[in-house]
């Protein structure tokens, strides 16, 4: 089944201990989709500004990924620029252009009204919330948000936890969301806030998902699931991990017949597989030749190196 | 098989965010011979003072572990102070009175030298190779050490890495030893220094292990293996909670056969399962009242919570 997508499609400028590179193709959405088409059929919706060219969308177009829900705005693309040189694991944020981005109005083209999978990623709460009334048919939400909303904008991103069957978060989000620094009490305290299900992501440590009794259709709550990560030798740009996890995650979802447990499990060990693609190059340099195969073949890797 | 294990047997000063405590039971040596008691027959051998009474050794005594290695000096035993209140992952050392611990020359009781494992856990790498040469036909060693070893001692300790089946160390640990910041390059780094195997230990995260051909007999080299760890409502005590990974691990590697990559990977469960208790609450509180029925459940708790 089809996912539609909402949020960034950008231009990131980083460095990293392995080099240096200006306004390569970004964005959660983009990172996201590129993921989540080794699973399903994904439709993005986006804004991009006068600088995002043919080159650009067949990055997309070449995974399948149906571009129709791009906007094209005057003026330049979304743009990020983020240093990783003092710790892999945290962007200093250097710059945040938001140009085209800064007046998004994200509007569901009708052909995709009908997809019954939906990804909110990170951006404006109101405009998560507002994407998700435009889809209102849609079966399953997931979702992302980030310390800026959870922090200047919770009033506003209450209503959207509200909505998610999924929310993906990382650690330091979920402690801040809950106010407990224990992640067992601090994941409880965020299903209390209405997701369904949580995901929590410890960067290169894995990944832990916390249930409630909403998660699924037997209404029996189930006890956390851990997936780990792969060790890789490089990892050359951390940018679009998180997103591509939730692309393996969410698209191996939308192509099962039904959100059981095993399936909500072995989604977590795709995600982490996408995301171990991700960081090998810098933006979506090793995602674009990434082939189905690896993809296989790192699943059973992962599952390997963790099961007895 | 019987473990003798050789290090610490201490009282620890504590603070953490759950509260304070004096003199508590602790030390490398007895968090490790409690862990690797469900599952073995250990013997310790250590060195106490004055202060170490009939209470404290029956501490070990009640889950069967030999204390006759336990050697009496004039003076008080080893004591610790630390904090928890600015990380529960890392404590800041307050103070170390190593007292009658200072002048510890372990001296073997000839009653133990038949034992075929033998545990090393932190302490001077020139009392741990003497303790190996004690032990002669002790058919595996494995072993522990920390950052001060590693920083200041270096050359005392790169021959114990050459004697050691299995080295014990957290990630912090790796990058220093191997100066590498990548993990599986610090493995691969560290590997070649001469342990057999490695075990990575994350906190909170879980662990990683890594292999070398010579880890197993039939010479062929293993892809890294994870261990999860469980999310516990409340982590009241980090203290011992590695050397409870280790008696867990290894107390189960001597209770099998033979060491398979199979036994390998669920001794790092029990590893897991042991650090789980210790940490719930201060000193050996927990792991008195831990048992083999609970050691059972969490085993199959963490095999459940981590398996598609």
């Amino acid at each position: 089944m089809s996912i539609v997508v909402v949020g960034s499609v950008a231009f990131d400028s980083l460095e990293t201990p392995s080099g240096v590179r200006e306004r390569v193709l970004g964005g959660a959405a983009t990172h996201f989709s590129l993921a989540a088409s080794y699973f399903t059929d994904v439709r993005v919706v986006g804004v991009v500004g006068d600088d995002f060219l043919p080159e650009h969308e067949k990055v997309m177009t070449a995974k399948c990924v149906d571009t129709r829900g791009i906007e094209r705005a005057e003026g330049k693309s979304f743009h990020w620029k983020g240093s990783y040189l003092t710790d892999l694991n945290a962007a200093d944020t250097l710059a945040t252009d938001l140009n085209v981005f800064a007046t998004f109005a994200p509007k569901i083209p009708t052909e995709f009204l009908e997809s019954q999978y939906l990804f909110l990623a990170n951006i404006d709460p109101v405009l998560q919330l507002d994407v998700r009334q435009q889809m209102k048919s849609a079966k399953m939400v997931a979702g992302d948000t980030m310390n800026y909303w959870i922090g200047a904008h919770r009033e506003k991103l209450l209503p959207v936890l509200r909505e998610l069957d999924v929310l993906l978060i990382n650690d330091g989000e979920a402690r801040m969301l809950s106010g407990e620094s224990n992640g067992l009490r601090a994941a409880e305290a965020v299903l209390k806030l209405g997701p369904k299900s949580l995901i929590v992501k410890h960067g290169e440590y894995g990944s832990t998902a916390y249930f409630s009794e909403r998660s699924f259709a037997d209404g029996v709550a189930r006890k956390p699931f851990r997936a780990p990560t792969l060790p890789l030798e490089e990892v050359v740009d951390p940018t679009g991990a998180g997103d591509s996890f939730a692309g393996g995650f969410y698209g191996y979802v939308a192509s099962q017949p039904a959100l059981t447990p095993e399936v909500f499990r072995t989604a977590m060990f795709y995600g982490s597989v996408m995301g171990s693609f991700a960081v090998e190059a810098f933006g979506t340099e090793r995602m674009q030749r990434t082939t189905k195969a690896e993809v296989d073949e790192r699943f059973l890797h992962l599952r390997e190196m963790s099961h007895l």
